[in-house]
């Protein structure tokens, strides 16, 4: 089957950098993905598989830090511009992107690959050695770009769904295919998760495009920090700061103690600890004394816990630094992510695989150095039992790095992707048992 | 002459009226007053008067607070595009505004007027109920407003001049007429000041539009407040807050502990001190240890030392701030004023006029309640001997009071203005001795 | 009778100066004037005066600022040994020191004078050019000093209170001289007040010596600042800061963000503000996360109203300052004092008397410059529609000020307060329906 | 010759026993153990070793956190009262302590032993079921007590040095046995390294009583902060807080900003950071403004370079803090010590070793989870190319832990450190080609 695999993936190869230069084209930021999220929901279709979209796949509810009604409707009327599939952008009205595809045969464990499809609030470079300009899919939609990649997994995630379809009948259980909206700011998979679509999982497993060479991949990540990503906006009252000081309520001096506070709170004996105040924005005029001030601020914790620590911590600080000004303050939740790690038998099962495919070698980095929201769908397997892991994947990645403007991957990774991630589907279902024990 | 006055007063009303109408349409904030500036300098011209723009009456370094070359050059065309007078345009090119006119008869004392002319960045409201909005002259620049009364005094000032130039030769001496640019944020003064147009002056008055009953006044303003104004920039390095938040240097948490020890600075037992950072914006992203950190700093005291006390103790602070988290600053001035006083002679002067003229009432008001920048040309003259007065004029203004984007003023202080204004002039010539004694 | 008062003060004069003498031999600080107290008792009883003590002059409960109860039990037995009058010691146990003396006769209003009574926690200066040390009454307790002439104070209380006796018969309605404990920290005038001693008064005077010519009198101070005076302890709890940083709740930390907070409260417009955080201690060791901090701090307004000002917005910064690091804190009110300003009507009869008298001058002095709580009596008898002053009385103070170690009075002062304060009780009953119009 | 070792380990246990409580009935803190030092050099003498003291061991430059000479003066007076050994008492005037003990026996590696010996400024608990107290060994030095056992290991240091001494002939190579003064504030070990008397040694190994059962060892102590100590004292200027408040310089405004920008330093990607202000002390009176404000600081970091990186960003902080408020500050460095941590094939020896004595078990702790200034000996030895081990020692401590005033250890410990330790010293040299390897 392996052989097969590996043909069909030379196969179609083109096809799939195809969609990625699409994706790439017309990137969408996290609950934007209309265009991109239909597409993709049509493909599944196309392909057999039951698609899951809109509230159907996620809870509202937990959608964190979602753009602005005003916002949702211009980008959705833009994905509609832009060939998004009209069915299926009905259905994703208001923030409600992403799609899942499922498919089954026989009696076996299930087994959910995740791969994420946001882009970034990032204006691209126009420089000609730039690979998207001098082919032409450099981004169309101003201000946004595909900086991280996901253009690539989630054309990798359509690519393994085509191998995976094709294969049907070699399956022993079911299998999800989630393809996630808004993972910059950790802010989709929260709403996955409790929408229930882990809870009969026994086996997930997701990749990231690194730096390393094309063909070297990272068996297993780890050490992914906990976070909770936050924005707070401290009400006062303003006055004439020259005639009448007294009767403001000074939310900017609040906000400064708070700062200086939230810095300070305490090292952890159990692990990393981090925070910080990214954002702030204050005031009206010169001579008044400032009424509002907004921050925008992030904790971490090196586990869940430490970084529950540092967001009550934090939330106790923002409180009593605006009663202390007679202000009121309001918190509203961003992103957040669990801590996270890969299972030892799954990095095991990661490398056995890539021995047998052969062509790859072995990366010793295991340590995500930041956090992902992956981690919640990884958590909430492992809670039932079941196993997780995240690959770090070569795709020798040009330019700057992740995040930059001038980012890029190098497009001979998507055959790698597209063997490993395929049959290693194949092999957690013939090996489920020892690796379940 | 006194009744000459009165009858000229009353026959050129409307036609200030209109001017005061024409000026509220067309609004210019500080140092893009070119169409109002040119328009005066024009009135001047064809009144007779020596006309100085430009570099001729003002020291083009000590303007502060300019607007940036690119809004310069669009709001000097804005200017021509509405009517401005080409002639004198090329002369106040990159906020080179404000006009002088010169005019003089005989031997004796030098008196100065004052009139300051520019408007607000403010978006006037479109009720119906506001008088500009019904009556068709409301603000036609977006965002720019006359919500200060500065509309007014600028056409009451070409109405004393030409009542000014119709008894020229009553006059015993010399009388300099100042339309000063940028009074809001109190940046224009000093460069008048500085460019020595004070220098040969013996008597300065102005006044301001109050909102009491039209008729009263109040014969002289003191206990102006001695200000600065400053913009800070504080520049850190950015770092990932989660993977490198060693590598950063923190310009939020200097600006935060600069606004905590700003607020602190010690009370003063010679007077009263006032400081405020009205304005804070820092950072870039929520995950970016903040590499900039901007604040909008005013500092206030009763007395210019005062004043000075506060602005030494704040730039250390700042200084200091900055070096603590290893990052540099800047600050770039935007404002300043001394503090000032009418004179007594001069209050009782103005006493004894309104008495002789007939038909305005005085309030008891002698208090400033805030700063302005009149106070430079006050000082400069008191420092060489001479007398100054401040008068508040009634005009019983409408709507929220001044800097409210329903500000208006009663028209019918127009005549009131011309004549108390006018005949100051030659009750003071009449008068010097005794004033100088 | 003036006559007759200037030859008894004149005959007195050296025994009022050994009772000066006395005293700053053996001073005690507020609270603890036993032995001053109750020598003072005694010679009032002996001069014929009704004499309250203890709970009968004023309210235990409003005392602040008492030394601990150890203290107390040390300096009550000091007294003793020092020669304190038995009889009365024994009333004034624990902190119930101070004597109020009443004489009356016939009908007419009630004249109620001060005179302060404690001394300083300062160590005399052992210099031979002081006067206390080369004429031998130099104080003999350690570390506490008459640094401020309340030994003067009271030493003339007792003479003027053997001169109304001895003119007793002139009378007409009653007088009340209270000898009043603890004024500094402004600790003890308003137990006394609230006592209810001063409820029935219609004038009530005070006096305190200061550094002009002997002779030479402020007819009336105003201007004393209204202040609060507190001692808060922030408790927290201790960490290894090593090991378990994240288990401290850092009191240093909290008492840090008041101090910034404290000094941060905004200016008033009507009137000066101030705020000390005079001291702070806190923490127990190197390693471990502080779980205490003690702060001394006050506030002070020009009018009671902005004091009061000022201290709710310091005590809401102590709650939330301390609330933000989880610790709990304690505020102990230790001395108060409104804000208080002499009569006119009386500072002119003062300035009337003086001229009667002869041989005084009028400094121009009218300010007070700082806080004194015999303003809790000043303003307790103006509340009641009755009229107060106090004095400045030239005494030409020698060394380096009050509160120094070397600070003395010159002893010529002593006829010139006799005379006055005396001369003054009965110039109050004689014109007392004019002053109270 | 373990054989013997043990035979004679039993013979001495009850002088060893006795040694220790006389140490802990004479306890003395860093710098003052004159009493505790000469007895020890004393015994050396009579062993037979040839003794180092004084300047002869450790270089008085690099002695931190020493006391006033008044308190040296006062300790050496006591120690000599106490029975100390007077001819070394001379040469350890001013804080001059410990001493080391050097013996050798033909040509081999140099084995270097570390005992530290000073008691800390703890008050002991005087219960009848504290062993010191009901056995009658109990501190008599008020406010001084051996709480971190530190009376056993000087005692363990004198045994170990009997059982060599009587097996000198079986040395090959040298040996040194060092009483370290002033481990408590990792204090004292800097000054003996830079004397030099590491430099000639190929292994160092010290050990410390643990809390685990009589027999349990810990084969091995690693991950030791780094950490500097050190007192900072900011010098501002007074003022009357009420009358002129402009004219002081905040010293408690600067360390409040200090405090609060400390405990905000970034955390480090490398490793853990920690810093603590300890103690605070600032102010002379609740009117004036504080003059003066002192800071106990310590910084630690996981690595000696992390800790460098919070001390620089501190003392910058305190540079700047002062600045701010126009005060100067001084630092005093009061204790330091690198990171450290055991090496690999010692932890392996000792293993074995214990294993070959039988009668041991082994603790599954590595971690050391603090500071000690035994790294810097180890640090020294192991950038030679020697190794270094710290082992740690099961007493099963009784009472409330090191640093409680109620702490014990059980004294059946001794023979069990007495045998490991020295055969230890003759394991390392019979193996010494293999472990330097």
């Amino acid at each position: 089957m392996i052989k097969g695999i590996i043909n069909k993936a030379e196969k179609i190869e083109n096809k799939i950098i195809d969609y990625r230069r699409d994706f790439h084209k017309y990137p969408e930021v996290g609950w934007t993905e209309y265009r991109t999220s239909s597409i993709i929901a049509k493909r599944l279709e196309d392909l057999g598989y039951e698609v899951l979209v809109g509230r159907d796949m996620l809870n509202e509810e937990d959608r964190m830090g979602l753009p602005s009604e005003e916002e949702l409707k211009q980008h959705w009327q833009r994905a509609k511009d832009q060939g998004g599939v009209e069915e299926y952008l009905e259905k994703m009205k208001y923030g409600l992107t992403g799609a899942v595809g499922v498919i089954s045969n026989g009696e076996g464990p299930t087994v959910a690959l995740r791969f994420d499809i946001d882009a970034l609030p990032i204006q691209e470079t126009s420089e000609t050695k730039h690979n998207p300009t001098n082919k032409g899919f450099s981004s169309v939609n101003d201000g946004v770009m595909h900086a991280c990649g996901h253009d690539f997994h989630a054309a990798i995630g359509l690519g393994v769904a085509e191998i995976i379809a094709e294969n049907k009948e070699k399956l022993v259980g079911k299998v999800k295919i989630i393809f996630q909206p808004a993972e910059e700011g950790v802010r989709g998979a929260k709403s996955i998760v409790t929408k229930g679509l882990l809870d009969d999982v026994d086996f997930v497993f997701g990749h990231h495009v690194k730096d390393y060479e094309v063909g070297e991949i990272s068996s297993g990540l780890s050490g992914y920090k906990a976070t909770k990503k936050f924005d707070v906006t401290i009400h006062g009252k303003p006055a004439h700061a020259g005639g009448n000081p007294q009767d403001g309520n000074n939310a900017l001096i609040a906000a400064s103690t708070a700062v200086l506070n939230l810095y300070s709170i305490a090292r952890h004996k159990d692990g990393e600890t981090r925070v910080n105040v990214g954002k702030m924005s204050a005031g009206s005029g010169r001579n008044i004394i400032p009424d509002e001030a907004k921050m925008v601020i992030e904790t971490r914790g090196s586990t869940t816990e430490i970084s529950q620590y540092m967001y009550n911590k934090a939330i106790k600080i923002i409180k009593t630094s605006s009663e202390m000004q007679e202000c009121t303050y309001d918190i509203k939740q961003m992103g957040e992510a669990p801590s996270g790690k890969s299972d030892q038998v799954m990095i095991k099962l990661v490398e056995n695989l890539t021995e047998k495919l052969g062509g790859y070698t072995l990366s010793d980095i295991h340590s995500s150095g930041g956090s992902e929201d992956f981690t919640y769908m990884m958590s909430k397997v492992q809670e039932n039992g079941g196993k997780a892991v995240n690959i770090g994947l070569g795709a020798s990645s040009i330019g700057d790095g992740a995040h930059s403007h001038n980012f890029d991957i190098n497009e001979k990774a998507v055959q790698k992707a597209l063997v490993l991630l395929s049959t290693l589907v194949f092999e957690i279902q013939k090996n489920h048992e020892s690796l379940k024990l």
